[in-house]
């Protein structure tokens, strides 16, 4: 045991007897020095293990407190009825363009955003790793760092897979324009025009593009709020379409929140093994987990290659420098060849930064934090839309990640309502953005990736009472 | 005129006079300080003026001189045959792929790459920008300057286009991850899989590749290895297989370096309006001209906006920065669906650094270096291949860029001889990497953007060889 969990373990024990209570300070760094001879990032880093688990909160310039067991929460969100199943060729870009479009200024209240608060990442020190590569950089290496990519990253990035249990040889790692492009390589690198597609219901609007763009019809399949997709419901799906691929989230899913443990992870590999079928995991919320480790990749248990793990920095690291990757197994070639004919590379620039950043530490550190900080802004987020939004409504408890899914009361129109909050100020992204059968009509997805303010608290307020009418 | 305009046309009245003579030193900065008050900057560019017209040219480390006329060059390619301009499937990634990936290394000679030196280009300015963007970047541009891009950079484009005589407005302009991907994109906004697609006769490889993710066909038209397509021979393919796009090179066509004439380009602008036929125009070349002046895009004669007007700094300013755009007329907003849904943006840090670095100027002075670089080169490399190659072969001599065409006598084995290059470290582009019927089948296209050396010399030497067996 380190000598910052043998201090937060301490503490904890202080929490459970009741020494601490809920609301205490907790000792100031200054005091623990003295006290417990324990450096100052000891003592941050066993503050910040703490705030992760939920046991003790930050609070600005004043310093940490134990937590106060959270209010009366609102119910979470009940499986929906399964969707019928039946092939859909998809045309919702118009629609997902217009919403986002609206949406695009800092000055809307940005709850139907898919992007947390830049400023809860090291963009100073990224930039001071930017600055130091671009100065450096050997021209050379403008062409030879082009697809699959700047060897040095691809050697961060296979290390933190071995970390997490996945053998991964930087060869089989190619670099992209962030988890977005990666996806969409996967994707044409597995089905070919008119092909169907395994989607989960509800899923990520931007698979839904991507299905558009390549001309693939969308299968959609039951996925619970909790416990992700079905894995009844997809073999039977697999035998009665023939999809060539599926696309699933695996942690932290967007919209749901839901995740997959690894008796079912592992049974997902072995069904996709089976049929021959490539699998795309987009997996961009694996690290932003708040339980004790990161969850496992179905990828961690692909030893035959079906497995296309796709992630990206964008949403733990670097928002903006747009880089991402993907882990193709058997199909490396393919998506190379997809690389080169869709983008030719991703710039070298930002490849170096980052490979810079992560060789030098401090992307653990760094994690930590804004682990506790989603998870205390999903308590807040969760709290806030119970107290606010009308009876009956249902509020998704993630167990990462900083989306809340959110169902209303059948009857409610989260289309009108995203409409009415849009000329408010405020951004909603409804649930038929999710559903190429314009299903989930009474949901909204809420991003909780930026700090609760009192604006954001009213923004709440106002879309509760619009939602009650 | 400006001071270093006169300058240089005193110094071209004295070399055609004959006051100065082929071979003769030129005066050094010093002594036209002193002489006629002019400054070093004066001097410098005056010289790279006279460079770029090929009257003077320079040595390094020992002055400039005036030019010897060139040595008798082999003659220039001839009209193909025209093509069958049946629509086809395009299968060409595997080949392409296996090419360019044996071709990767600096340790080849790379005669076969598509990418001058890495060395002509101003990378220490560039990292400078850059670090000074990345170290003041606002959290809020990594939300804001996605799709479309960053304002500033938009603007920059639009300010080129402007000298360039081309009416943009910054919101017509959507910044992405190089030319190759606003060409992906253009496709994408404008066909649906199993359309037709025009393409040039021979056409730079990476559009049959695009062509091929798409799932599009492909009908080649006749072009002309000096004045390019030919408009008769397209209309004619128009009427017949109801095109949904057409991809042209208008300027120094990749590989034949063919370029339209003014007139010609108002021709075929007139002839895609009449048919509503949107026309992506590749233009990563035209900055790099050896005549007075830019060579204009079609996009200066579109007034109803069928032109998708596509380019990029990669060729120009900043190899691996991956930034080009699309200026796309009526397509503009199907355009930033796709970008949406293929990469979502394109990384921040850099677009900042090229607007930073465009915005201070010093973008000309580089250009105007570079093109002369690259005159001087082109007949270099004509001449080599003219002494080494086999009697009977015909070389390209484009207005600008950095490519040569070279038609080897009939029944050469392009394929054949770009694998014994391979064999003794050489790389090459045979000409069925340009043609999805695989045509060109004794055509080479090499690469002259490297400035000559024993090397190459040798490398071109032995490539002769081969060929004449």
């Amino acid at each position: 045991m380190k000598r910052y969990e043998a201090l937060a373990a301490d503490v904890a024990a202080s929490i459970e007897s009741g020494t601490l209570k809920p609301g205490d300070k907790l000792p100031s760094v200054r005091a623990l020095r003295a006290s417990r001879k324990a450096s100052p990032a000891t003592v941050f880093e066993a503050y910040a293990l703490l705030e992760a688990r939920g046991l003790i909160e930050s609070r600005p310039r004043s310093g940490y407190y134990v937590a106060r067991p959270a209010r009366a929460m609102p119910a979470e969100p009940l499986p929906h009825p399964a969707p019928d199943g039946e092939p859909r060729t998809v045309q919702v870009a118009d629609m997902i363009y217009g919403i986002l479009q609206a949406a695009a200024s800092h000055e809307v209240v940005p709850l139907g955003s898919a992007f947390p608060s830049p400023f809860l990442f090291p963009l100073q020190r990224l930039g001071r790793a930017l600055a130091a590569s671009a100065t450096r950089m050997d021209p050379w290496s403008t062409v030879e760092s082009l697809t699959p990519g700047h060897l040095e990253l691809r050697r961060q990035i296979a290390l933190r897979y071995l970390l997490d249990g996945v053998r991964a040889d930087p060869d089989d790692i190619i670099v992209t324009n962030g988890a977005m492009e990666a996806l969409n390589l996967s994707l044409a690198a597995t089905c070919k025009p008119g092909d169907a597609v395994i989607v989960e219901s509800p899923c990520f609007y931007a698979c839904l593009q991507a299905l558009e763009r390549f001309g693939l019809r969308a299968v959609e399949v039951a996925t619970d709020p909790r416990t992700g997709i079905d894995l009844d419901a997809m073999e039977a799906a697999i035998q009665r379409h023939k999809p060539s691929a599926a696309w699933v989230m695996t942690n932290f899913q967007n919209p749901l929140g839901s995740s997959m443990d690894e008796g079912k992870k592992r049974a997902l590999v072995e069904l996709v093994t089976r049929h021959r079928l490539p699998l795309i995991e987009d997996d961009v919320y694996g690290e932003l987990y708040f339980g004790d480790r990161r969850p496992a990749a179905t990828k961690a248990f692909d030893t035959e290659g079906w497995v296309l793990h796709c992630s990206s920095f964008s949403k733990t690291l670097a928002p903006g420098y747009r880089v991402g990757w993907v882990s193709a197994g058997r199909f490396t070639r393919a998506v190379a060849q997809q690389k080169l004919a869709a983008s030719l590379a991703t710039a070298v620039p930002v490849q170096m930064a980052l490979a810079r950043y992560l060789a030098r530490g401090g992307y653990e550190r760094h994690l930590r934090a804004l682990r506790a900080t989603m998870r205390t802004q999903r308590d807040r987020y969760a709290e806030a839309i119970g107290l606010a939004f009308p009876g009956g409504t249902r509020v998704s408890r993630p167990g990462g990640g900083y989306f809340l899914w959110v169902e209303l009361p059948q009857g409610a129109d989260a289309m009108a309502l995203g409409r009415k909050a849009m000329d408010a100020g405020i951004s909603l992204a409804p649930g038929p953005m999710f559903s190429p059968s314009g299903g989930f009509a009474h949901c909204v997805r809420i991003n909780g990736g930026h700090p609760m303010t009192p604006r954001i608290e009213e923004a709440l307020q106002l879309i509760g009472r619009s939602a009650a009418v």
